[in-house]
């Protein structure tokens, strides 16, 4: 029954013809491990081609639809009183810098909504924006003129950057009190571990976590299942589940089966922008859903000549989740008000 | 079938009873989202007080036993070669210093034990202890000292420490390239992030994968329960395996069925420090299971008066599993070869 062996040079076989040359380098060294980044491979999911025919449910489920819009507004509505409160204790009033490079649609909409939502609040804004080829050395000229700005107390990078760029170099520039963002590593670590604070919780994060809590959701000892395991989405929201000590487990391209490891979950919360990935078969009866997917589908009927589409299959969840936040109208509204809190919370340690 | 609604109230009443003064604070303020330590409560897990009997299988799957003191060997011999070639190449050797606080039994043999593993690979080791009643500010001027020492490459501090100092800010204190326990927070979100690589992975998660890949494990899209998150081995297992590409699950103390997640792993790793917590019906039959957990255990038949028991029942485990690690001279041995791997790579990135 018992036997001591070791299966080494099987293991060596088996990953050979994936290996890198920088894997093979390290193969030929003390340890086996490759370097962790040889390991990032592209996430590509494969969804279903057809999907299959929505399931109908014996039980009907009443799901409610979490409003993300609302819940936003009131969380803005009680920033502009702090922020009239800042203007009147110390004359100033958190400002936000917002770096776009290039024309990528998506990005300019979300600058867009950021820049009217600090309008709309008090907070002062400020937009640089830089050509699609644009030089590194441009980008870092204009982070290090917000990060000594005094007027300035959150900075931001729009993601994704064009491939030219070392996203690793660029975010590491924004000056760590002002990564209003949270995307820099020692904010992701504080976010890791326990009993360590972050200065800054990812934002998109930050907002699942509050719509949980204002909807009345009981986070400790749930089972969380986190699709995707993006480095501003899936990770840090992971991370602050974990915090929150729900069980968590993440689903990636990489996974065999996300669709029996989603079913066991009371929480689930999809973040790999892969529209309509999430079918109703895939959610246990009661779960509630947070849907960070918005994914722009064609679509002639609507005005943009475009409709925005979720991670979850929408109409197949209603009836089975329990709640459910839509797209848009969700995760989207908080995002922007959890990047008026932090920049607010920014100018509050500065000021105070 | 659909109805927009709201149950904040609901949740802060829910909560109302644990809710601390600070969170108190934090619910006048614009989020209901507490600050994250003070969902940091203590880990009490509640084994079976009374185990039950060992399951029998009608199957019986053949285990293999993944023997960590020979695999660390292996590793201990090319360190050795390479410190050898260091001091030939540029006159130095790698050198690491350990602070010890107090005068716990475990704590000291581990010191010891790094020790006489320094010495037999040619690495120079300094030993610093302080009384167990020592202050803050007296390992801070020791840290400092070897912080700027030259001969140091790899500075770690025995924990746990003692209750009266803050532990945050004295491993906040070793210097990052020195950090070679990896437990800095910025160390700790380059491990969590895709695309960025820490200078130190730590050495306990570090080694369970080796042994994994050097046993012939494939990591990649298999299903990963950790069992435990603390800061210094299960979160960064968790996260480190992620970045292997498994599906993790991690299971903790408020973990409502951790019994149910385990059983669905195809690798088990068990770090919560509390003995025989994983029963052989926790495992699905051919799980691959490293044991992390070191638990002396008083027993009168021994040499020392105890004997080691990890959070594994071994006996059920056997027969049910298809590799394990044996408690002792399974990861125990790893994580010290890890560290001298570490201590080795911290002077060779000052030295060449």
């Amino acid at each position: 029954m018992l036997f001591i062996a070791r299966k080494a040079l099987a293991s060596v076989h088996s990953k050979a013809s994936r290996l890198t040359a920088r894997e093979v380098h390290c193969l030929s060294s003390i340890l086996l491990s490759p370097p962790l980044v040889s390991l990032d491979f592209p996430e590509n999911w494969t969804p279903h081609s057809d999907p299959p025919p929505p399931v109908s449910f014996e039980s009907v489920q009443k799901t409610l639809v979490i409003d993300g819009k609302v819940i936003a507004e009131e969380i803005r509505t009680k920033i502009v009183n702090e922020v009239c409160k800042m203007k009147k204790a110390v004359g100033k009033v958190p400002g936000l810098a917002v770096v776009l490079v290039g024309q990528q649609r998506d990005s300019q909409t979300y600058v867009r909504n950021k820049i009217i939502a600090c309008e709309e609040t008090g907070i002062k804004s400020v937009l640089a924006e830089l050509p699609e080829d644009c030089t590194e050395e441009q980008i870092i000229r204009v982070l290090t003129k917000f990060n000594e700005d005094t007027s300035i107390h959150g900075v931001l990078v729009q993601l994704p950057l064009p491939q030219h760029l070392d996203e690793v170099k660029i975010l590491n520039m924004v000056r760590l009190e002002k990564d209003v963002d949270g995307f820099h590593p020692l904010h992701m670590g504080n976010l890791a571990m326990r009993g360590r604070e972050p200065l800054f919780v990812s934002c998109t994060p930050k907002g699942c976590v509050e719509l949980l809590i204002r909807s009345g959701v009981e986070i400790a000892g749930k089972n969380a299942v986190v699709i995707g395991r993006s480095n501003i989405v899936g990770l840090p929201m992971s991370l602050l589940l974990q915090r929150h000590d729900a069980t968590v487990s993440t689903v990636h391209a990489f996974s065999k089966d996300p669709e029996h490891i989603t079913r066991e979950a009371d929480i689930v919360v999809a973040a790999a922008g892969i529209p309509n990935l999430v079918r109703g078969s895939w959610l246990k009866p009661g779960a509630v859903v947070i849907d960070v997917g918005t994914c722009p589908v064609e679509d002639s009927s609507c005005e943009h000549g475009y409709r925005l589409v979720g991670d979850v299959c929408y109409e197949e969840a209603l009836g089975v989740a329990s709640a459910i936040t839509p797209v848009p109208g969700g995760v989207g509204p908080m995002t922007i008000a959890m990047l008026l809190c932090n920049t607010l919370d920014a100018a509050k340690r500065i000021s105070f």
